[in-house]
């Protein structure tokens, strides 16, 4: 991992990228919660690759949209990111879960963009909620693991001398 | 979720789907256990859907090979499976977690085949090892989820009246 | 882990352990599942331990009743078990998640009494679901972590040798 | 869930609080990682409930330091918190994980604060770690759950309006 972003979102891939989140949360299995979400990442060597969230009766076992997406890429062989896109049917922007920001720790750059994506994308630019600070093209909320992981836990910490 | 199994595992199928476990298995990473698995999903409509264990720093964020297949098979759309193998670089059958156990019963039929094929595959059939029962060619015991799972929780149960 | 088990649940115990699952019930929080289960443990030493399912907005964050009860033994200076009881407000035997037949895996003898206990204990004799077979006193099924977690993998087996 | 914190910590409980943390970290079941945590709660009716963490053969059923406190604490019947405290055995300020900030989440107001203990706990004034900025006494750095787990998901976001 390294501190410094290597690679930067051209506008096409973001709008490719939003596209893929929206139609992979059409791939959800959330009976329980009624609460689809999808995510797409794009990997350094320019694929695209989506997933949704996986619920289960046992409510433990379920698996987010990012994580789905996440696992498939590894072991798929990607492991080198250029930014993830996650939306909802909610028209804001959603964020990840805190167990989904320790899963992408440990593969993305911290400065990695993270593209939150309202239900209704694109808003209009007159729409309130495109208005708040922050906002992007059509009310996506663009941030980083760095900002929604900070004092991260990482796999380096497993490595540090201890008492 | 229907009681009866719908499709049989041809044996050009068993070996498809063993060769593909074995395969799944190099897309690994378990830097923290050491201890790579492998999985492959036969779905209904002849798809094979690979995944391996994706570990994470939190060890909780942890995410199995068989879960990994079975996430990615949902999210394409594949939601109704013939057989699942699973291997590792030991050389004896090694099962599933009860946290994957869990996942496969959200999807799959209980008399589905599950093959976990060891790590040194095809043995020989004199091998002690292979000999042992219930065990089939190469040294492969073949179990169900209804063995693995005995008294499963699953969707019916959170549907249940209740005081 | 031995493979005998050490110590038998004499009557009063078990009607003890009923009642500290039923009463741990009451503690919880599943205001997702809206569905309720208690637990209670009771350890070598004598000692009740009780817990309860505690859900999460993010549902993969949700701990069972089962884990909840462990966690807190293991913390507390328990690791060695005479017996489990599981309730719900369903009036039937509720067997424990796959996550949570791991966990207990970890901590207990495979033949240790798992007593899964219906909402409506104790049921009358004559209750049609009492006269299910393997059924006890009051219409609890009673069962070991053998029986729900055959073939399970544990801790040895990370000590294998492998390719 | 207030916006607005309740309660403050005196230098008596924070010295307690710490205390506890340190004290939870010597029950830890932690064979896998090697890598003990404590942690101790503060509830607003003056209580302290510790925990540590409770690894697992599967790693995905390893429950952290703080979701053992968590639980024990909610199934305990405490469900308001003045701070939490963790510690390991890492010369640093170790924070916690991804899925523990998302169960913290659950139950504690945002600027609840959180202190993350250095193993060597008191260090010296003059310690260049403790000297970093935002460090307190003893090298703790104090820190919320707002600053951990910014634009958080939580249980108000399952019930807005959807698409
Ligand atoms: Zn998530
Ligand atoms: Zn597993
Ligand atoms: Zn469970
Ligand atoms: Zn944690």
């Amino acid at each position: 991992m390294s501190a410094a972003r290597a690679w930067t979102l051209s506008l096409e891939d973001r709008a490719t990228l939003i596209k893929a989140a929206i139609e992979a949360k059409e791939t959800t299995y959330s009976p329980y919660s009624k609460f689809p979400v999808g995510a797409a990442l794009l990997t350094t060597d320019g694929k695209i690759i989506k997933g949704a969230n996986v619920e289960n009766a046992s409510y433990g076992g379920t698996i987010c949209a990012e994580r789905t997406a996440l696992v498939k890429a590894v072991t798929e062989g990607s492991r080198s990111f250029v930014a993830l896109a996650v939306t909802s049917n909610v028209n804001a922007a959603i964020s990840p879960c805190g167990i989904c920001r320790q899963v992408i720790r440990e593969f993305c750059v911290l400065d990695m963009p993270i593209l939150l994506v309202p239900g209704d994308y694109p808003k209009q630019p007159d729409d309130p909620e495109a208005k708040k600070p922050g906002m992007t093209e059509g009310g996506v909320l663009e941030t980083t693991l760095d900002v929604l992981l900070p004092h991260s836990f990482g796999p380096e910490h497993l490595e540090l001398p201890r008492n």
